[in-house]
């Protein structure tokens, strides 16, 4: 951490400050420039408790100099971390896909996605059962009969399931038949939520907040394994800007920003990042070129009856068309993907 | 609902739209424009189920013409609603000021600022006892302990009591000493939390996310309402932007937007709103001016001591300065506040 | 400058940035931690010539300490810039209001509206006759015949002018006819126009950029400043951010802020901030409250028929009662403002 | 163009809003709905000169359907506009790379570059010799001198040039040497430079705006088009965002969003996209994935000694890696590129 004094601050400002970072149990160094004094503090500054320095008389501000996150970073390790879900690696050398329906809207439609996912290649059958909705009057899920679907269709194709967990209320009907806990963007920020899912032997797909920068990000991932659950996978789909000729802009960046900062998966959401599915396949295509670890990708056999977000769904057709291409893109990109 | 077909949109196009939504029991307006032809869709859309009509054939855009909250909306209830807190009426003629820490952090702490924030005109004591915190190593709050405190310091001042609920797990504890109780800006799409807290008889004051449009808040809004609690207080407290020279950029206009689109009141909070103790005063008088119904203010009688958020809490001199000058605007514009 | 060195950084890393800062002819100090290693540099930075040491092997980042604009910061010169226009004061002890057509239409229309915003008390009209317009199908104004009705306006009723000069070829024409140069939004960082009005002995007023940080816009003072023109009046008018309610989010923490670094006086446009008629009277109140040196404010005699952002004007009854809430208010904050 | 009355808009209001349509030469037709009128207005809008009809008594709001450019929309031209410069073809199979310094500081540096990146296979060479910098103090570029260096590389190298023009008074110079005019990010909506290159026979390089919405910048380009210059390349640079681990958001879902509305070719600039050369790698790829044109990459032969943002730049061993993954990808893309 460092203090830089104001310009006109007094000796005695100088003085208390340092007596407080001493105090503390802290090391301090000093700069004496021809503007301003600045002091350079040596140790762990959670031993100042959160210590507003910035209100001491003479501060102008505070410069943070480490990130808070520690488990996250790519200082604590140095290898990727692989999650392993069954016999499927996410962070490993294949891309691993997540596909299928925005929401479980019945038994037919999701054998029926799931039978076109399996084939182009998926590894995962994703679906929300439990859906956070804007609206109090839209579509909420199936719920518990929504878990109990994903359950059978994942005994009949061998599909690893991904479901989004939305309270802890409901965390241990979700854990019983998802294998990986997806927490929702607007959920990056429920910090109980993080906790509990922190002290389950499951893996955890972090989808990245809205306006959640990637520093918040990767100290979301840090309540999770802190708790003990280091198998986290973080999912970029789209931060909210200005614009509104998509849904939300998708970050691309992240991947390489997260790459150098965190040791930790991650893999991105083309269709809430776009929020339109001719937007889709290159958005794909992009993520994979700029290094994810995978997709998620939302397919519906018929996209005008979906229940929600049909407007992002791929038709089958077009999601096989898409996995072909990320099989030959994959290999240029010193990857594997298993599509047909 | 409108639908705007394609300049090329073919005729069968657009006979296909046609049926489809009068299939679902609504009624259609036909224009057909030198350019393109524009559908005019009368009725409920709910009965077309979120149906994705923009991925039919032809069809180049939906635009939504209602907004989708509707027990919240000035159009279902004409006059302001006022939210009463005991004697305390909070959206009628008197300016509300909700003052204290941003943490409770110990008895003294807490006595000597709720001494403080009562002379000088606050009706409600604020400070935190359940804590969301970005780091999972920061300090998160006495909890049960601190709630016990609220009580203590209520029955002793008279003083009336907001403190955050952040989760279903703590909401019988929070709702048994809190008389509003708050939902924070993270949780402000936490949908199973505002369905919970729409089932208690409490008055809720619900921040607004910091990337929430203020739509998506009056639909937050909705969620609680619908569930039967019509007592919720509106608390815009800083949106997240590119700017950094604040923590975040209040969002004043909120104020006059909220009251054309709503009867809830609104207060604004300052403290977040800027990050900045400095800045605090200033906006403050200016959310009175714009017509705001009160003011949430972070205090402590030694910010430097604070275990949470010290940078953008006043101390009580300065804080007594701010409440004497709000009386006096409260005045001119037309309002009370019984500041001494 | 702070340069921090990586966890991980070699002692010859270490060297070599050393080697380099002290070649510069700078001074160096060294904090040893026991997570990494700090470098604090004293002296001009500028003696780098822009050289990115965060480029070399072990250093993780660079921290700026300083601002890099001088003239335009109150460290720079301590009370405040009182900038004459003739006897009008802009950052005095008055409020001064800028009212007045977003574009001049016609001698009709510009003799009608600065009879109603002189009688309430406005000291300067304005008027658009050079329109930046995002579609180059739309009115652009009435150029040198716009100038000369401005020019007309002023004999008759001694108001001061402010209007937009778009471009430097404009340059010369729009300052022999009016009394403040008016920078727009588009073009704060249109860094020849800066230069060239800051050669000419005319107040300019400055509008922050859509997505300029408070910074930039400081900087862009500064440019004008360094070519020996003081005179600048700053004019926030709205930031760009995600919400769609208002056409910007107007950020009024900017006053404050700008209060604390710099010395020029700052004004507020609620037409353009807001982007709607029905909220410039909260906003502007809340600006003058806020501290605001003044307001630009939209006036047309007929909004409905305006050529240019009708939307955002207030027809003259409702600036009439809007300039006598502000005079009301300006009293209480320590102000003056002359209206009737 | 739509106009939504509000829920108790009275007859009367209606009537006039029919009145005022019709008397523009304007078609109507009329949804009467459950909860409220809505009228579709039929024609050219243009007819109504920018009334703001939303002020009119009753109506509640208007929604625009068309866009305002049309020069620029894949409605007025079906098949994909090819700028032609010299034998490069920008838009057409090849993927095209302008590659070279931030700024161009010396003849040797100006050689090295030119040299690394023919040789990798790039078709341009960049260089900025009027610089836009945010502080006034900053290196402004060499100017005429480095024009005439950029002139003398060309003949020695067969590049093509492509340097930016930041205002009307150096226009003339930049266009008699430079095969590409550059209007950059800070200038998209300077419009009297929009119109003046728009009167010359040069290809143009338009770069987004920091804040500008994808469609401002087609209608940005509509200003150069409908000046008679059709040769538009559009250039996606990053938008501002939150986010603060790269210099802008690199916002690559405008490359469908164009594709789909537009026919003008789309290059990308991961350079100032993400401020960090170590991002830039990883963006490139994705861009070409996601079908980009083209690139835009900084390339300095010692990023160190760079003048302005050497931060950003790639070495030269870089780039040459970069530009053979990149000549695999384009293959796999369906697209072409000359690397060695």
């Amino acid at each position: 951490m460092i203090i830089v004094m104001e310009a006109n601050a007094r000796e005695k400002d100088i003085e208390e400050v340092k007596r407080v970072i001493i105090n503390a149990g802290l090391d301090i160094h000093i700069s004496t420039g021809t503007d301003r004094t600045i002091l350079g503090v040596v140790g762990d500054k959670k031993k100042l408790g959160g210590k507003p320095l910035e209100m001491m008389p003479g501060v102008e501000k505070i410069v943070p100099i480490m990130n808070s996150y520690k488990l996250a970073s790519r200082t604590f390790k140095n290898g990727n971390t692989i999650v392993k879900v069954g016999n499927v690696e996410v962070g490993g050398d294949e891309i691993v896909i997540m596909a299928g329906p925005c929401a479980v809207e019945s038994r037919e439609q999701l054998f029926e996605v799931a039978e076109v996912v399996k084939i182009s290649g998926a590894q995962f059958l994703r679906g929300g059962v439990y859906k956070p909705r804007t609206s109090p009057y839209s579509f909420k899920g199936l719920k518990e009969q929504g878990l109990l679907l994903l359950d059978e269709v994942k005994r009949a194709t061998g599909l690893k399931i991904v479901t989004e967990v939305m309270s802890t209320e409901n965390l241990e009907a979700v854990a019983q038949y998802s294998d990986v806990l997806q927490i929702g963007a607007r959920n990056m920020q429920n910090f109980n939520l993080l906790e509990e899912v922190g002290k389950i032997k499951k893996p955890v797909l972090l989808k990245r907040g809205l306006s959640s920068t990637i520093e918040e990000w990767l100290n979301a991932a840090e309540y999770i394994m802190c708790e003990g659950n280091y198998d986290v996978i973080l999912c970029e789909r789209g931060i909210r800007t200005f614009e509104t000729a998509t849904r939300n802009t998708l970050d691309l960046s992240a991947i390489p920003v997260i790459k150098e900062n965190s040791h930790l998966p991650i893999i991105i959401d083309p269709s809430h990042g776009t929020g339109v599915w001719k937007y889709v396949c290159a958005m794909s295509k992009a993520a994979v070129a700029a290094g994810a670890d995978g997709l998620m990708i939302e397919v519906h056999p018929n996209p005008l009856e979906a229940l929600s977000d049909g407007a992002q769904s791929l038709r089958p057709d077009k999601y096989n068309a898409l996995a072909r291409e990320i099989k030959v893109l994959a290999e240029v990109c010193g990857r594997k993907f298993n599509g047909d």
